[in-house]
C-alpha cells in the first residue's frame, strides 16, 4: 500500500511537468525567429487553459502577455518551468526555480552531454535535485499535447489527433514525425522530447502515460538506456500496450547512436530478449512504427490464433495469408458450420475455406453478411478484410457496409483491421474507417502485421505476470567469501573449483569436484567420489586446461589417479614454468548427455543478462544462443528452451527420449538469480558444458568459470 | 545466329499481340455497363493511333464506330482480336480469327479452366494454333500501354505513367494496382494481365519486354508456374530489371493459391532458388514490388558494397544503417579525405563518418556540396539521403539542391535514392523527384531497400551469365540401362548398387562397391577392394537396412567377411522372410570425413531440382538446406556451400582444415545435370551421406537412393 502511495505521490509531480497548470517560460523573447519567441507563439495557438508566464529581464510584454524578470516574481504556482536560456545559464535558472518551487522543468537548450558538456548537465540536475525540481531534458524539442491543448514545443502545430502517445529520443523524428502524422492521419495525443534524460526518463513516461485517460498506446522511439531493468519493470507494470523501434540494433548503427546521443547502445538480441521480458511490441521500421501504433491504440489484443481473412480478390488474399505465415499467425481452415454460412453470400466459384474469397463479384451486402457471421463466430479470434477497388463497387460504399457489420456483431473482444488496394476513393475510405476506430491500410501486408501486433501483445503480455520470488542469503555469503579470497589472493578471476562453489552456493548442480594437493589427497578424494573420475589442472595461470595436458579422463582406480597426478603436474609445469598451481581437481566422471551452455555478460545497458543455447557446434559455429535479462521467470526460461534454431534437440529429435526441461528451466532460473544476486562481482560466467539428460533424470554442471569485476 | 533470327520473328507475333496496329474488338456493345461498350470506350479513351474494329452481329455502329458482323468482314489486316463473348463462342471466333490471319487473340472471357472447364480452354488453343494464333488469357483484364495510349482492358485508365511494366497472374490486382500508381504516383509503363496463361505465359511476356524500349523494369506477379525452366532461360537472358512478387509461398498460401488459379504452387525456396539463377529480385510485399520496381526502373545497379547514407538527424541515420545491415549491405566508414572533404559542411558536433549528420542545421547548402563530393568520390558505389523536416528549411528546396548535386556529379554510374520524413511539403518535394527520375520514399528504410534491390540486382545479375556445358553420351546409356533393366523386375526403385552404378556414371566418386551373391564372392571381393569393409543387405524389399541387421562396418579379414555374410542373410530373413535379396554389398570402408547429402525432387514448377546440405541433425532437425534448379552452374553451386547456415563447418569451423569446396562444386554440377539429363526417369534421389574430406582430398558418395518415377 505504501509503495502505491508513493507511486501516487510521483505521477503528482510527473503531471505537474507533463500536464503542467501553469507554466513558467524561461527565455521568452518578443524577436521572431527566437526560440523564446517560437515557443511563446506554439503555447499560445491551441487553446491551453492553464497560466503561461513569459520570463524575460529586459521586456515588459510578450505577445500580449504580462512579462517577469525572474520566476521569483512571479506571484502564482508555477508547476513547470520550460527554458531556452543558454547552457550556461541554466544552472542559475534552475537555482531561483527550485527557490519558488517549481515542480520540473523542460529544458529546451541544448549544448549539454551531447556535445560533451555532461559537466554542464550534471550540475543543472544536482541543482534542481536539491529543490526536488524533475527535469525533462536537456535538448529536447518540447512536449505536445493534443487533449491539453498544449505545444509547449518548437515543433510547428500539435500532431493530427489520436490515440497512442510518443515518446522519442530523438528531437529532429519528433519534429518530422508530427509533420507526417498529417500526411498519414495517423496521430498522436501527446508528443514527448525526452533528450539526454538528464534526470526523468523513460520508465518514468511509461508510468505516467499509464495513468493517462487519453493515451490508449505508449509509443517509444529509443536509441538506448541507462537503466534498462528500472525500463523493463516499468513497461511489466503498464497496462497500456507499449510498442517500441530500438534504434542502432547493427553493429555500426550502435556505433552511429553511440556517437549521435551519448548513450550506450545494448546488444540486438539483449534488447529483443528485454523488450520481450517487457511485454513491449517491437517495430523495425518507422511505418512499422505507425502502423503498430495504430492498431494498439484502436483495437482490443488477439487471444487466440485463429485469424480469419476475408477478401474480394484471390492475389491479396494469398498474400495475405502469406503474411500471416511471416509474422508468425499461419492460418488454418474455418470449421465447417462458418465455411457453409459464408458460402451463401458469395458465387459458386468463390470459397469460403480461410481465406474466404467472395470474388470480385463481392457488394456491400455480402461484405456485410460475411463479416457478421465471422465475427460472431467462436471459432475466429481476429478478423483482416481485403478488398481491391473494382469497377462494380464504390470503396465508401463497402467501407460504411464492414464498419455496421462490425458494430452490429457486438464483437468488440476480438481485432479487426482492414486493407483497400486501390486509388484516391480507397485512400478516403481508409481514412473515413480509421476516424471510425479501425485500423486501416493501403496493402494487405500491414493489416495483417496489425493483427500480428496485437496477437504479439496478448502473447507477451500473458508472460510478464509471474512473480519472481528470490531465493534467501546463507548462499550468498557463501559465494561472497569464494570471491572475496579470490580477490585476496589479487586475482581477478576464479579457479573452476570455486567457480563451481558458488554454483552450487545457488543450487545449481555440478560435478563434485574436490581440490587435491597431493597424490595421496587426490587418490582418496577419487575413492570418496568413486572411480571413475576426471582429474584437471587448477591454476589460475592456464585458462587452456587441456591444451596444457592438464585434463585426464576416465581414471578407473587409484594407481591410475597417482599416476594421472604426476602426469598432469609435470605437464603443466612443461607448458608454463611460472604457472601458480592450486593442486589438481578430481571430479566425478558425469554420464556424457546433452552438451548446453549457460553464461551471463553483464550489459551496459540491462545489467546481468543469461546467455543459453547448446554447445560445441552450436554455440561456437552457429552462434545459436538467447538472451534474457536478469531475473529469468519461469515462463520466459520455458521460451529460451523453444526459441533457439536447435530446440527440436532438447525436445527429443532422432527417436531420442526428450531431455530434462524442468531441469533446464530451474538452471536458467537459478543461474540469473545468481548473477543478479551478484551483480557487483561478476563481469562474466558460463557453465560450459552442462550436460542434460533425459526427462527426470536432471543435468550436471561439468566446467566452471566466473569473471570477476574489475575493482 | 538462325536462334537469333526466330527469336526475332517471335518478338514480332508478339508485338502484333501486345504492341498491335489494329484491333477487333469482338462482342463490342453499344449497352452501357456491357463489357463490350466499357472496352471500347477504354480503347478510343487514350488516343490509340491504331485501327478499331467493332464487331457484333447485331448493330451497324457503335460509338461512332463501323460495326462488322465477322472479322472476315474485315477489309483490312488485323493484327490482334480482343475477345468478349461468352466462352462458349470463343472457339468459333477463334476459328474465324485463324482464317482472318489475325495474329493474336486477346481473350479477356472468363470462365474457362479456373471455374474447371479446361476442356474449353484446350479447344480454344487447339484451334488457335492451327492457324498460328497465339493466345493472351483467357480470363484476364486485358492490356495497358502508356506508350502506345492504349487501354484494352476493363480496368478504369491507363496506369499513372512510369518506367517498369508490370505482368499480372491477378487480374483483381492489375484493376487495383491501376488506381492506386495515382495515389502513390508510381506509375507503370504497361500493364498485362495474363490471366489462365493457355498460350502466352510469363517467359513470353519477359522476352518480349525486354525488347520494348519504353520498358526499363519487369514487374511481375507470379502465382505459379507451369514451366518454371523455360520462365528461368528467358529471365537469364534478359538485361531489363527483373522485380517479382510470388504469392503463395507458404503452405496454407500455397493452398489458397492453388484453388485460386488451378496453378501448382512451388515450393518457397524452390522459387527463391529459381529467381536466384534467374537473376530476379524479389519483393515480398505489394509495397516492396512498387518501391522496388520504382528504383530498378530509374536508377543504375550498384556495382559495390560501399553504401553512404547523408541525413541531417542522427536518429533516421541510425535507423537507415540497421536498415542497411538488415538488407545485406552494412555500411563501413568513409575513407579519411571524403570525410575531411565532408566536415567541411556541418557543425563541429555533426559526424562525417557514414553515415555523415549534417545536423538540424543543414540547409541546402551543406546537402548540395556533400552530395557532390560524395558522389565524385571512387570509394562510394551508392548513395541514400535522408532528409527530417525542419522548421528552418523548405523541402523543396532542399529537394532542387539535391537534384542539382547529383546533376553536377556526373556520377551516372551510382544509384541515388532519397527519403524526406515529414509532412505535405516534404511529400510533395519527393514527387518532384520521382518526377525527375530518382527514386524517393517517406522513410528511411524504403531508400535503404531500394539500394538494397539495385545492389541485388548487380550481384545476381553477375551470377547468371556463365555457359554450362553438358556432359556427353556414353555414360547416359550406361545409367538408362541400369534404370531399364530395374523396371524390367518390375522395381520402382534402385537398389544402393544400381544407384550408385548410376551415380558413377555421371562422374560422382562412389564408395566401390561390389555384389556378392555367396560367401567366396564376398570374400573375393572384400580382397580386392582391401580390408576393412562394410558390407550391407541390398533388397528391393528391405529400405532401412540398420533396422534389419543388414549392416556390418569395419570387417577386418576374410574370416570376419564369411561370417558376416551369413549373418547378415540370416538378419534379413528373420526381419521379413519373403524379402527378394540380391545379396550382399561389399563396400570400401571410406575413411570418415564431413557428413553432406545431396538430393533431388521433381519440382512441379522448375522440374529436377537439387538439395544441397550438412547430413546428420543439419537436414533432419534443423533442416538446414538450399536448392538450386537443375542444371546448377559453378557459381550457383558455390553459393550454394555459403548459404546454408552450417556453411562455417565446410569452411573449417574449431581449428579444423577446410572441406574440398572444389570437390563439393563438381558434386553439385555432375549431380544437377545427372538429374536433367534422366528428368523423364528419376523421381527423387539422394547420396546421402558423402563423406568431404578437408581441401584436395576430395569426397566419397558412401550411400545413394533413386526412386523412379511412375509410368
Amino acid at each position: 500500500m505504501s509503495s502505491h502511495g508513493t507511486h501516487d505521490s510521483k505521477l503528482r509531480v510527473l503531471d505537474a511537468v507533463l500536464r503542467p497548470r501553469s507554466i513558467a517560460l524561461i527565455g521568452a523573447s518578443n524577436t521572431p525567429g527566437k526560440l523564446g519567441f517560437k515557443l511563446l507563439k506554439n503555447m499560445l495557438a491551441d487553446g491551453y487553459t492553464g497560466k503561461i508566464y513569459p520570463i524575460n529581464p529586459n521586456d515588459a510584454e510578450i505577445q500580449g502577455l504580462k512579462v517577469y524578470k525572474s520566476v521569483l516574481d512571479v506571484p502564482d504556482e508555477i508547476d513547470a518551468a520550460v527554458i531556452v536560456v543558454p547552457a550556461k545559464l541554466c544552472t542559475q535558472v534552475a537555482e531561483e526555480c527550485g527557490k519558488k518551487g517549481v515542480k520540473g522543468l523542460i529544458v529546451i537548450t541544448s549544448g549539454f552531454s551531447e556535445i560533451g558538456r555532461k559537466d554542464l548537465e550534471d550540475e543543472l540536475v544536482r541543482v534542481a535535485r536539491r529543490y526536488g525540481t524533475r527535469v525533462l531534458g536537456p535538448n529536447i524539442v518540447g512536449i505536445m499535447s493534443n487533449s491539453d491543448k498544449l505545444n509547449a514545443s518548437f515543433a510547428p502545430f500539435l500532431p493530427y489527433p489520436g490515440k497512442p502517445s510518443l515518446v522519442s529520443q530523438s528531437g529532429a523524428l519528433i519534429v518530422a514525425m508530427d509533420a507526417a502524422t498529417y500526411l498519414r492521419r495517423v496521430g498522436f495525443d501527446k508528443m514527448i522530447s525526452i533528450g539526454n534524460m538528464a534526470d526523468l526518463d523513460i520508465a518514468d513516461c511509461i508510468e505516467w502515460l499509464d495513468a493517462d485517460p487519453n493515451t490508449t498506446c505508449i509509443s517509444l522511439y529509443i536509441e538506448g538506456l541507462r537503466n534498462g531493468r528500472r525500463f523493463v519493470d516499468a513497461a511489466r507494470r503498464a497496462r497500456t500496450p507499449i510498442v517500441a523501434i530500438k534504434a542502432g540494433v547493427s553493429a555500426h548503427g550502435a556505433a552511429a547512436a553511440a556517437s549521435h546521443t551519448g548513450s550506450l547502445a545494448g546488444a540486438a538480441k539483449v534488447y529483443e530478449a528485454a523488450f520481450n521480458q517487457a511485454g513491449i511490441v517491437q517495430a523495425t521500421d518507422l511505418n512499422g512504427l505507425f502502423d503498430r501504433s495504430l492498431a494498439l491504440s484502436l483495437q482490443p489484443p488477439m487471444r487466440g490464433d485463429n485469424l480469419f481473412i476475408l477478401t474480394n480478390g484471390g492475389g491479396v488474399g494469398v498474400l495475405a495469408t502469406d503474411a500471416a505465415e511471416r509474422l508468425g499467425l499461419p492460418l488454418h481452415f474455418a470449421p465447417a458450420d462458418l465455411q457453409a454460412e459464408l458460402r451463401k453470400h458469395m458465387p459458386e466459384y468463390g470459397s469460403a475455406k480461410n481465406p474466404a474469397d467472395l470474388t470480385g463479384m463481392a457488394g456491400k451486402d455480402w461484405y456485410y453478411d460475411c463479416v457478421k457471421a465471422i465475427l460472431t463466430h467462436d471459432w475466429v479470434d481476429g478478423l483482416v478484410i481485403l478488398y481491391c477497388e473494382t469497377s462494380l463497387t464504390v470503396p465508401m460504399d463497402i467501407a460504411q457496409a464492414l464498419h455496421k457489420a462490425i458494430q452490429d456483431s457486438g464483437a468488440t473482444d476480438k481485432p479487426v483491421a482492414i486493407a483497400f488496394v486501390g486509388g484516391e476513393q480507397s485512400s478516403e475510405a481508409l481514412h473515413w474507417l480509421m476516424e471510425k476506430g479501425i485500423p486501416a491500410y493501403e496493402v494487405p501486408d500491414k493489416a495483417v502485421d496489425a493483427l500480428a501486433a496485437l496477437r504479439e501483445h496478448a502473447r507477451i503480455r500473458s508472460l510478464v505476470t509471474e512473480i519472481l520470488p528470490f531465493p534467501g542469503g546463507r548462499s550468498s555469503d557463501l559465494a561472497r567469501e569464494t570471491i572475496a579470497a579470490a580477490r585476496a589472493g589479487g586475482r581477478g578471476a576464479l579457479t573452476e573449483i570455486e567457480a563451481k562453489e558458488v554454483f552450487a552456493a545457488y543450487g545449481l548442480p555440478v560435478a563434485r569436484t574436490v581440490l587435491a594437493k597431493s597424490e595421496e589427497a587426490a587418490v582418496r578424494a577419487a575413492g570418496e567420489i568413486g572411480f571413475p573420475v576426471v582429474m584437471k589442472i587448477v591454476s589460475p595461470d592456464i585458462l587452456h586446461k587441456s591444451d596444457a595436458g592438464g585434463v585426464k579422463v576416465g581414471i578407473k582406480d587409484a594407481e591410475a589417479a597417482q599416476e594421472a597426478f604426476r602426469t598432469i603436474l609435470s605437464n603443466a609445469k612443461a607448458y608454463k614454468a611460472d604457472a601458480a598451481i592450486h593442486g589438481v581437481a578430481v571430479q566425478e566422471m558425469a554420464p556424457f548427455g546433452t552438451e548446453v551452455i549457460i553464461g551471463s555478460v553483464d550489459d551496459p545497458s540491462f545489467g546481468p543478462t543469461v546467455m543459453f543455447g547448446l554447445g560445441g557446434i552450436f554455440v561456437e559455429v552457429l552462434k545459436d544462443v538467447t538472451f534474457r535479462v536478469a531475473p529469468v521467470s519461469s515462463t520466459q526460461a520455458e521460451r529460451m528452451l523453444t526459441e533457439i534454431q536447435a530446440a527440436p534437440i532438447l525436445a527429443g529429435a532422432r527417436g531420442e527420449a526428450p531431455r530434462d526441461k524442468d531441469a533446464l528451466v530451474q538452471l536458467i532460473m537459478n543461474y540469473s538469480r545468481m548473477i543478479l544476486d551478484l551483480e557487483s562481482e561478476v563481469a562474466e560466467s558460463d557453465a560450459n558444458p552442462v550436460f542434460v539428460y533425459e526427462k527426470g533424470k536432471g543435468l550436471k554442471v561439468v566446467d566452471a568459470r566466473i569473471i570477476l569485476k574489475k575493482t
